[in-house]
Formats: structure tokens, C-alpha cells, sequence
């Protein structure tokens, strides 16, 4: 039985939002999750770490975002109660008890994400899934002790939504699937929020035609151009804001300095055990959950400052050119190239540059949309569109722009190194022939022979 | 003689910025600003403060701001150039000479600003205008050796544009007065990312009336209009966001906090010394510029985070407030019950909670537009609408909705407290009579008898 | 009993709109109203006349915002609903039996407006209310067809509301108080179409605060910031777009163009039966509903083309500068220089225009709010504000701003006249110190002494 | 020489646009074009002429439009002008005394442009675009007078740019070409006044990256995907909005109108003098510029409305069909079912509608994008990107979605009918049967065997 006597809120919350105007509250434990401890954290984590020393005006937080899938989320479910409910479950239509599970998996989907998560979690072999799922289900959290509050097993519920083993695959595909609560925010709230318009799709044309059926969510034929217009938005958004060479060039600095603070762990856990204390589990590699939450980008960022004061040149030079803004340069490396790579890095060292910390190979690719492959390891669910009978057809058969970018990775593989390599006034000193044999390389943007 | 050969950009360079679209940089000793250590600072301190506790998407960085009042300023040259150019300084027009100091002047206008600076400000006797001025004009810093490169007595000039002294008052007036580069980018700003719309005005309009005149800058009579909506949308704004009563409750958190390290540290040296050492030159009340530059949100956040853990349970439990937004509560006092104030505050008292620390009276006032007054101690330049002729008319005289607010400060006194005070589930238990007798006084959101 | 079996459409409709993004049709009587040959003529008539010469992007039909002003109704209807329901009429919420009544008067508040409606009344003697009346109660109509199939005494009803004579001043005050669905909708669609941003205000904040109350409609009282600003830009409205010059100029055109028509009627039946037969019932005074539901902007427009190529200098003149925007100047006029005006118009007489047809007074005046004033022939209902505990307040009290502009009529009075008196090159020709005396008497856009 | 003695304005003029912001006029001429009657004609010819049936808010008109062409013309130049200065033409850069012919092509583009002219020339066989070269060059119209004021073989000149024949291709292709001024304004315009967003791309970043070069026009590849991002937009407009089905339905029933007119004016020739004396030229055959100038949407609507009272039944009925908006229904053909049009005519004939007045077959096909064919009649330029070192590479080449789109026609055709067949409630009266066998045909909105 539930410790929430009344679940719905006698009087409506609302948080303004610039992506959705409001953020509509309408249960407690949404708000006493709001409230908790562990979401307030993320408004010290940066939804967009890296891209925002691209696009400055991007500086919100995975707050922000987490209030949009969730708002996101609570419309579905307004929608789909009012246009197509259903008496039980497995039914082509929508069972509104399924809505708290719902709005609870949403609003806290990405609680786990930590500070710059994507580099922090290569360099210390975090999961930020893992450690939803464990916010969620710990009895150590507030929020876990919010949920229990509805009922016992209500934690492990919402954690098998995350994890996409929760029976209702309507529930999953809302939360994670191609087409997403949660894409759907972050495309709209980045594209607000960096200034660019490539994100905006038309999520009242999608509204319109969402629905539940018996096996997940699926879109009225009449959206078709919506929804393909949302896939390209997306397509857009990787290519011209999360794939941005500068932004990645960041990430790659971030990645060389936390690399480098690890290496020299060892030799001098004092140094760090003051002037860093929350990061040693993590360059010790021996961590729990309570670590995990007390890091966030504002106690990064404090320990580079201190970083930047440390005798080691390296250290020292990355923490400093990472917050102060310093990105290395880059060019494309197609596949007939990638043997250069070796000679450039010689290059960078001959003119002083340690070429593990001050150059690197970087990809980024992502698989805009795909069809149901069930051959695939890590199979995903496709987009559904529905006929008028009711019958399916898969987006991509109706639509030439998606088919064309369907079952393909788009991206680039860049090659980092030290801005200096490429500056014309340097080439007239001591090294003024690795400068030349290095520009040498590098035509139109990329690495030639 | 610059140092700069060529001060202006090859080829500009741009920023993209969701206010402006984009910010548009021409001269390379900007370029350099906007790298530097201390304008790099910037993007580690939030514009809002306690504003982004109430409004969740208003999550920008003072950086971010500063772009854009620098590209207003740099718009301004441009259309004074074209449309208004004067042979010589003195004139009714512009002299484009003007322009590198103008630009430097809007750009770095708010370095010296820190991590909550208006609170932090108040405890600790720092001012965020004299950093300003000594970052232009000490040689330690990279933006002094960046100016300085223009010509010897140039950080000085640009200074003098900050401080009010500079001769030319066109500059002055672009930089600072009623209606200026700085005023017109945070109401745009502020407006897009807290999601409200009551900061929009018409930057269009203004752009095609705005000029300089021999003594200032000035409004061609017809965007009169303008002006005056501009007006509003500032007054709008102050009532509506910055004056927000929960914004306001967090600040008053974040005051008491500091107020309490403050209080702890002469006896618990060695505590902050290992917990928080970069704020321990404030909490003596001994600092350098070197000390202000080592700070922003993310070292104060980091600070309080530590401050958690500590055993003392006020610091303890302000910190933990603050940081997981758990903001008091408050009421309007209007003049006639400022004595009962007292008697709240017992009645708090009893309750268990320390009034110093769990109580405050925070008023806020702001003068929407005022005339020149040259009798007041601190005199404003007023806003000057040109007529057909030449002649010049002071805005409230045509407007009368700029002259109902006009000399009259608007906003409100409040009384804060926990909001344990006002729970209606806590009016059975041990304390009722206290609660109940708190509450009675306490009627459509104001203090009364 | 109701024709229509089902009064609920089985499947909602929409239509795509610009400034409510989608308009929402429940009801199979609105859908066939919409549908009706009236409410299409709408298409055919601007919703701005003069307007759309000055802001040429505002070319948007009287259609739309009848669309805009239901959709309106029927937001707050579903608010009302959801928040505020009552058991029956005359208690202090919202009994939702009254929202067919509510929202067919929203649709068809304005289905009696003509061509140019303004001035065509002012001419013709012809009143757009008394038609909306009568095309509601008219059985000769397809909107009184449908709406008979409700119930046989729901036209009378439906045209109360118009009349302001319906019981249930909740529903009155929805269609037509000083802040309507009528209103809200006018100031953001003329704000979106002529591209200006003065009519946008918080709809959705307001959409918050609205309630019904037993006597009318109110608004909470933190939401008052909201409707201060909608009154401020309702005011900006006027003064910036409605009141525009150049718009009136138009205006006086149109005026002095139908006028002519009308006072050469009587001796050229024959050519005005033939060139602009659907006019002549009024150029005689005697006309029906049917021949006023004949006219529209293109049958005026296509008659005016007929006229550019009549005998009669003056009609052919006057339709020539008003099809292709020719407008006249003007100047203000204040009181004292009243007595001014015969002078000018004899000055623009002995350059060889007739000043009945070339001149004009046009005084434009709005009164942005006002409170309750018994003693007035003309009462108004006035914007309540409602306190925490129920009671009310009236909202000039509250806001400085509104009090600044309660009661005080707002505009200015202008005297219009042909460009050439003010051409600088005329002035050396045949009339040359007539125009010199003529422009002696204009400075700063006024007339002087 | 020319009559203009001071081309530039002495002070710039500009006009409020919604989607620019301001357009913006520095010459005498222009604004005199402006002024001039045929330009003020446009006014009274929407843009969109079926759309604005389905899209309500889209009531703009080709005036609007044309301004904005201007304004997307006038900034390229400006842009051209400031950053690719060219000595002399035929070099790389941008010679600005191209600016003026540039300027007024772009404005008088569309100035050919008649009633509702997609329907209109396909039955009347009139040309817009001979039209527009004729009023160009025509000594009859004032836009000719003004043209030949700054050279007397100005006007040819501005014509041979709508003809594609003008030397200097920059030209040309700044005003024509698959990502031009007018297709540039038109999207944007067209998604701005429907409501929806599909045609939205980022002008800005385009503005950025758009330059001249030896052959015409090109675009730097760092803005690939913003010209990418436009095709996209392009594509969609079509697919959504231009192609909408009930939007075709009425342009479906206006060309079945003027056909009935044209095969009935033989017959009733003074019927149609009489009531409709401006279409006669056109009804006969036998028509000038001067007759094509008097029409607008205005007049052919007005005869519309006499024709309502015809005793023609069909003449009748299609004009009240047409006018108070009562579209046919459709369903999409492919080609297997393209024999069983004519059963579904017979079937619809058989319920009393002639299928040559009541039926139709509407193809709709678009060409998103293609590269250049030489063996092409119609030959199109393609959009050239260029490298960094000046090379350049045609877009597809570099474009996984522009390559699915290029060289393949996007569309559908489909089949109209009247609503009627498709009517429940009818199907069990007289036609039972038929209604029944025609249904059977129709499947997920398509024709089925």
C-alpha cells in the first residue's frame, strides 16, 4: 500500500521551461523526486560538456533536460489516455496505471550521468546506466527512498524500465527507443540552447499522431513526414553540434588530462589525496555509489585549478588549456591515411610535444536510424508507422530521405595535435622544417599523403 | 605604437549565440580578450545566481553575456559609422577612433564579477566594479598585457570607460547609463533562458533610432515607443524574476551560509584551511585579485559540498539547503508591521531554529528610469528623445507609462523562515500553539497584526 | 431536442495555425459553422484594412482570428472545466453545460464584419454588430440553420452573448471584456503578422491565472504582472500599429473615395448599376442582410478598379491613390491650433485641391483601461484580481503602471493633406509661396503658429 | 544617363517584414518600383492560392514576397560586396556595379504573376514569366518608365535576368537557381504564415558562406549542411504543405470552374460581359498586358460570386464550391490502378455528377534537387561547394541525404471525386450499390483494384 495517500497533487506545479513553456507536476512523489537530493546534483552536470566551449550559449544542465524528457513523457500519457485507452494491459491501447512507472523512469533516466560522463567514464570505467540503476534501486538514496514510498518493488520497476526489461514495451520504447521521451528533448533543448535551429522538428505534428499499440509506440501514416523530419534533425544535430571538431578536441584534452592525472596517481597519491579528495577512488579504481554523487563539473573544474598550480609541465599545461579554452587542431583521416598518423606524431614530438598527451585519434560516429536487424548484437527497435487498417510499415520503406541515411554511420575519424604545428610565424625558426613537412600533410581540411 | 599590425581580423570570426544569432568578432585584440584567463573565468559564473533555482533553464554564464554586450556595443559603432560620422571628436556624430576602446570597455565590463557576486559581495566587502577596473589595469593580468599591446595608457582608458571618467560620453552612455549595451543584452538574455517572454523588446527598432550626439547618445523621437518598451520590459523584469521570492529565499540561504563560515573560522582555522583554502583570504578578510580570480560557483559549490559533512549543524544544514534547492519561505511587511518582525522571529526561536541564521527581512527595490536630479548624491544621466529639429525631450515627458514609473522605486520588503512554520501536519504535535500563533499572522501572502 | 445526435466529434479536428499552433474542433456545430458560406466570406475581408498598407506582412482575413478567438474560449473552457467545475450555474466555478453557447459566440463574434469595415460603416450607416446579431437570428442563414439543429431558441442565446444580455456573466466577459478571448487574440495575431513584438504577452501565464467567479471572470493574484503586461501591450498596440499615420491615411482615402461615390450616386445611377452593381443598395441607403453578405474586400477592390478609369477626376483620382498606396501626409494638431486647420485647407484649396476630398481631421483615441464608473453612459466591466482568500481587488490598484493609463484616453488628432504641400521642388514653380506658407506651419510633425 | 541623380537614398527607407525583420531600401529606384502599379497590383494576389484553404494563416501576398526576394538579393550583395571585392567582372570576386540590375530582378521576379496563376495559365495558356519580361519591358507600364530612368537599355537588362540570359551568371543565379533569393525567401515565408516549420533552415549560417565566384555562385564546405539543412526544408514544403491533397483539391475545382466558364462563354457571351466584363479577353482568346494587369484574386472572386447565381448548374455550383470552401476528396493512384480511373468515373457519374466537371487526375511532382545534365532539355545549375583550396565539389557528392533526393521527382498522383461517394449515411438509399463498389476500390487512402 502506498505511504503517498493521494498521489495526484491537490493543485497543479509548474516550473517554467524555454523548451515547453511549463514543466506540469501533477503527482508528489514527481516532485519529491525533483526535490531529492540526487537530481538536484545534476544541476552542477552540464547536459552538453564538451560543445559548450563551441556553442557558448549551450550551458544547460542535465536538470534541465531531465525535466523535459519527463514533461515529454507525462504528455504522451496524457495523449494516449484520452485518445486511446484500454481496459488492461496487452490491449492496441494505453492502461493509464502504467503512467507513474512511466513519469518516474523518465524524470530520472540519466540521474546516474556524472560529470563530463562520456570522457570520465572512459578514462575510470564508470557506467552512468549502472549507476541509475543503482540510485534507483540503493536503499542509500533519497531517491530510492521516495519511490519505496509507492510501493516496495516499485524501485526495481522503474530500474527495469532503464534497463529495457520492463514487460510493457509501450513504457520502454517511450523512455528508449529511436524515437524517445528523451531524444525528443535533448534535440529541441540543444538546438535552443546552442542557438542553432537544426534540432527543431515538430514535436504537435508528432503528438498528433503518436500512439500506443499492443507491442510499443507506433505513428499515424499521416505524421510520416514529421517523424522524418525528427530523424533528420537528428542527423543534423550529430553532424553539425555533437560531432564538432572543436568540441571533440575539448574532450580530447579533458580525456589526456585526466589520463595524465591517473598515470601520476601512483607515484603521488599525496599530492591528490589533498588537492583532489573526491576524484581518488577513482584514479585509485576502488569507488562506490556515495563517490560517484559527490563529483559534479564544479568539483572538476576546482581540482584542474589546483592542477594548474602542480610541477608536472603536463598536468599543468592540459588543466590549463582546458579551462581556459585551448583546443587542439584537427584534420579528417580517411582509412588510406591512417599510416600517416604515426609520422605526424613524430613530427609534434620533434618540436616538443609529448605526442600521448598532445595528439590523438578521435571518432565519432553515430547510426542515425536502423531498421530491426535481428542478426544485430544489440538489436533496436524500429519506427512504426500505421496505416489506416491498422496495419505496420517500417519508416524507412516510406520515406527516400531516412532510407538513405538508414543502417549507415555517419561521422568522422580526425587526427588532434597541437595548434602551434599549423602557425605560419613559427615557421621560420629552429623547427621551421618539421613545420613545413607537417603542413605538408594536411590539404582542403585533411590528411594527405 | 600597437603592437597589433593589423588590428583587424583577416577574416572576422564568429560566435554563434542564441540572443544575437551571432556574435561578430573583427579586431584580434577582442579575439585575445575573449581567450584570456580571466574572461575564460566567466564561464564558471552564472549570470542568475539564485534566479536559477526558480527558473531552471536560466543556467548561463556571465561569459555568455558579456558576447553579448560586446556585440550590441560593436553594432552601435556600426551604425553610428554609417549613418552618423563626425570628422572629429566633439561633434554631433561618431567618431569611429572610438570604436577598439568602446568594444574592449563592453566586453570586459563585468570580468571582475565573481561567484555570487551580489551576496558574496555583501559578506565579504569585495566589489565586483574595482576587480573589474584593477583586472584592465594590473599587469598581472592577460588581459592588461593583451590591452597593453594596443598602446601603453590604453587599459587605463578602457578603465576610465568603466568608472564613468571617460571623456567621451557617447562612450560612456553605450556602456552605462539608462538604456545601454549592457542592460539591453540581460533582459534579452535573461528572458530567452528563463523561458519568460517579459524581457523582449524591440532591438530592431532601437537599432534604427539610436544615435550619438555631441554630449551622449540619444533616440530619434519616432521609436519613442521603443524606448518605452524597453522600459517596461526592464521594470517587468525586476518584478517578475529578479525580485522572485524563492530566488530571493535562496539568496538569503546562500548570505546566512557564509555568514556562518564566517562566524566558525576564527575558531576553526584548520578546518577551512583543508576544506575550502580558497576562500579562506575572504574569510580573514586579508585578499588579492590573484585570491578573487581563484574563485567561481563551482569552487564555492565544491566548498559547500565539504561543508556538509561538517559536524557544526547550522553550517551543516545551510549548506545542504542551499545546494539541494530547499529554499524558506516568506511574506510582503509592509511599514505598519515591521515591529512584529520580532515577535516572529521569537516564535521561530521556539520552534528550535537560531533567527540569525533561519530568519532574514530582504528587501529589494529598483528604480525602473529616473530623470537627472542634480541634487541627489548619486545622479543618473536620463534618456533623451531627438526630435524632428534637433532638439532633445527627456523620455517621461512623452511617455506615460514611463513616467508613472519614474523617481518611484518599485519591489518589496520580506520577511523569511522556515517553512516548517506554515505545515499544517506539524500544528498537532508539540509545538501547535507556536505554529498556530505564527500562522494567524500571516494573511493573503502578507505579515499582518 | 438536438439534431445532432452527437454533439462531441468522434475524432477531434484541427487546423494548423501561426499563433495557437493548432486550433482544436470538438463539436460537429463548430465544424459546420466554420463550414458555413458566412463565416468562409470572412476569408475575403482583412482583418486589418489600413493597417496592411503600413505593415504589409499583415494580410491576414477576419477567418483567422474568428478561429483564434474560439480556440481561446475553448481553452479556458477545458481550464474551467478541469480546475473550477460547479454543480450548477450562479456558484463561483464553471458549469460546463454552458461551453456550446460559449464557444459558437467566440466563432461567430465577428461573422457580421464587412469590408473595411470601419470605414464603410462610418459612410453607409452600417453597424457589424446588428449583422452578427442578425446573421445569427436571420433564418435565411446557414450559421442560423445550424445553430436551430442545437435547440430553436440557441441562435437568441448565442446572440446574447453579443449583446452582452446573457445571463451568465462568466460566459459575457469571455467574449467581450477589457481582457477577452477576442482581444487575446487580436494583439498576438496582428503582433505575428505585421512582425512586430509589441501585442505578445504571457498567454500561457495567464492561461494559469484565469478562473471564473460567480459574477464574471478573474485572475489570481500572482498572476497580476501577466495582465499588466497584456494592458501594456494593448496599449503598445495602439499606439505603434493601430494608430499608425500612414494606416489612417489609407483610412481617410477609403473615406473620401466611398463619399465621392456616394455623393455623385444620385446623378450617375446608371454607371454605378453597371460598374458596381452590389454597392448600389448602399450608395441608396436601402439595403438588406443578402446584399451585405455580397460585399467583401475583392468586390470593393474590384469596383475602385472600375472607378480609376470613370470621368470624375476626383473618384478616378482618389481610387487611384488608394489601390495603389498613395497616402496622404499629416501633422498632429493639438487643441490650440485648431482654428489653424481652415487656413490649410484653404492653402491646399489655392493649389487646386477640393479639401472636402484632399484634407481631413482624423483624431484616433483609445482608452487602454478603465475601472468600473457607474456614472458613465457606457459602463465597462473592470479587471478583477483575486487575493488568496477569495476577495478581490481591481487591478489598477494594484499595478502603478495600469494606474498610469486608467481613464485617460490615449492617441492624437491629425490633420491629413496631398504630399505635394510638403515637396521641397514645387517650391520653386507656380504656387511657390503657397507651399512656403503651407510648411511654415508644420515643425517636429505639428502643426504651429 | 541617368534621371536618377542621387541613385542612393539619402536616408535609408524600411518596411516592418515579419521574416526579415526590415527590408531594407537605399535607392530611389526601388522604392519607386515599389510604389509603382504593378508592383501594388501583387497585393492582391496571394502567394498561395489553394494552400491558404488548408493552411488558414497563409493570406500573404506575392507583394510580400517580392520585398523579401529583394531583401535576400540586397544583403548577398552587400555580403559579396564587403568580402569578395572584385576589380573588374569575370574575376572571382563580386564587381557592385551588378548591384543595381541584381536589385531589380530580384524585385520585379514575380511581378508577372496573375489570379490563382497555376490554374490560371494552365487553362487560359498565359505565361507569368513572358508576362513579368513584357512589364519589364514594355513601354506602357510605370515599372518600364522607372526602369528607363536609369539607362534606356536598363529594362532589357533587368529582363534578360529573369531570362537566364544576362552574362553574368552570378546574377542569374543569385535570383534563379536551386537555392536562390526567391526560393530562399519562399520557404521561410511560406512556413512562417502556414504555421508549420518545415521550411525553416538557417538563412544565417547560409549568408555565412554563400560567395561569388568566375561562374556564378558557391558555398564554403564548412557550411555544407546548412545548404544541405535547405534542401531538406525544400523537399518537406513540398511534401507537406505545397502538395497537401486538399489544397490540390481546390485548385482541382477552380480549373474545373474556368473551364465550364470558357466552354460556356461561346454561348452566353454577354451573360459573361456583362458579369464578368475583365475575364472576357480571356474567355475569347484574345487578350493584352492591360487586360492580364486588371485581374487579381479580387476580381476573379467577385465574378465567382455573380456566378453563384447562374442558372448553370454546374457553372453554379463549382463557383460555391469553390468559394465557400468545399473541396473533393482523393486517393493516391499508382500505376497498376491507373486503368480503374475511368470505372471510378463511370461509378461516379452514375450517382448524377459529370465526371469532366466533378472528377480529376492530379499529378503533383517535384524535382528536390539535381546535378547538372547536359543532356537535359531543361538544364539546371547544380550547388557548388567549395574547398578550402578554391576546388570545388558539386553537393551531392559530399551529401548522403541530398544524394537519396537528387534526380528523382518526389509526389504522387491522385484521383478526386466528390465527397459524397465516400458518405456513409448515403449508402443505403437510391445509390446504395453504386456507393458501395465505388468504396470497395478504396483502401488506406489509395485506389485498389
Amino acid at each position: 500500500m502506498s505511504l503517498y495517500k493521494n498521489q495526484w497533487l491537490e493543485k497543479e506545479k509548474v516550473f517554467r521551461d524555454p523548451v515547453h513553456n511549463y514543466i506540469h507536476v501533477t503527482h508528489q512523489v514527481i516532485l519529491d523526486l525533483i526535490n531529492s537530493r540526487e537530481m538536484q546534483r545534476l544541476r552542477r552536470v552540464k547536459q552538453l560538456g564538451g560543445s559548450s566551449f563551441t556553442f557558448h550559449g549551450a550551458e544547460h544542465s542535465r536538470f534541465s533536460h531531465s525535466l523535459g524528457v519527463y514533461e515529454n513523457a507525462r504528455l504522451f500519457c496524457d495523449i494516449f489516455k484520452r485518445k486511446y485507452p484500454a481496459d488492461k494491459l496487452g490491449e492496441n491501447g494505453w492502461q493509464d496505471s502504467e503512467r507513474l512507472v512511466t513519469l518516474c523512469a523518465a524524470l530520472l533516466h540519466d540521474v546516474g550521468h556524472g560529470a563530463y560522463s562520456h570522457t570520465f567514464e572512459k578514462i575510470f570505467s564508470t557506467d552512468h546506466e549502472k549507476f541509475t540503476v543503482e540510485i534507483i534501486t540503493s536503499e542509500t538514496t533519497e531517491v530510492n527512498q521516495i519511490l519505496r514510498k509507492i510501493s516496495l518493488d516499485f524501485p526495481e520497476k522503474v530500474a527495469s524500465v532503464i534497463t529495457k526489461d520492463y514487460p510493457n514495451k509501450q513504457v520502454v520504447q517511450m523512455i528508449s527507443s529511436q524515437i524517445d521521451a528523451d531524444r525528443m528533448d535533448y534535440l529541441l533543448r540543444d538546438a535552443y540552447y546552442t542557438g542553432t535551429q537544426y534540432g527543431f522538428f515538430d514535436l504537435t505534428r508528432i503528438n498528433r499522431v503518436i500512439r500506443p499499440y499492443k507491442n510499443g509506440i507506433a505513428f499515424l501514416a499521416q505524421g510520416m513526414h514529421a517523424v522524418e523530419d525528427y530523424i533528420v534533425s537528428r542527423y543534423q544535430m550529430y553532424m553539425q553540434i555533437y560531432f564538432h571538431p572543436t568540441s571533440r578536441a575539448m574532450e580530447v584534452l579533458l580525456d589526456h588530462l585526466l589520463k595524465r592525472a591517473k598515470d601520476l596517481y601512483p607515484s603521488q597519491k599525496e599530492y591528490f589525496n589533498r588537492s583532489s579528495p573526491r576524484l581518488v577512488p577513482f584514479l585509485k579504481g576502488d569507488f562506490t555509489l556515495k563517490d560517484y554523487l559527490l563529483l559534479d563539473d564544479g568539483v572538476l573544474n576546482t581540482y584542474f585549478g589546483e592542477w594548474t598550480e602542480h610541477q608536472d609541465a603536463i598536468l599543468c599545461d592540459l588543466a590549463e588549456k582546458f579551462r581556459n579554452r585551448k583546443p587542439l587542431k584537427s584534420v579528417v583521416v580517411h582509412d588510406a591515411q591512417l599510416p600517416l598518423i604515426e609520422k605526424m606524431q613524430l613530427l609534434v614530438e620533434k618540436v616538443g610535444y609529448n605526442p600521448a598527451y598532445y595528439t590523438a585519434e578521435n571518432s565519432s560516429w553515430d547510426l542515425p536510424y536502423d531498421f530491426y536487424r535481428p542478426e544485430e548484437k544489440r538489436t533496436r527497435t524500429q519506427i512504426e508507422i500505421m496505416l489506416e487498417d491498422g496495419s505496420m510499415k517500417e519508416l524507412s520503406t516510406l520515406s527516400p530521405l531516412v532510407r538513405a541515411i538508414t543502417g549507415e554511420s555517419v561521422g568522422d575519424r580526425r587526427f588532434y595535435f597541437p595548434k602551434e604545428m599549423l602557425e605560419m610565424n613559427q615557421q621560420n625558426g629552429l623547427f621551421e622544417d618539421v613545420y613545413k613537412e607537417f603542413s605538408k600533410h594536411i590539404h582542403n581540411g585533411e590528411l594527405i599523403d
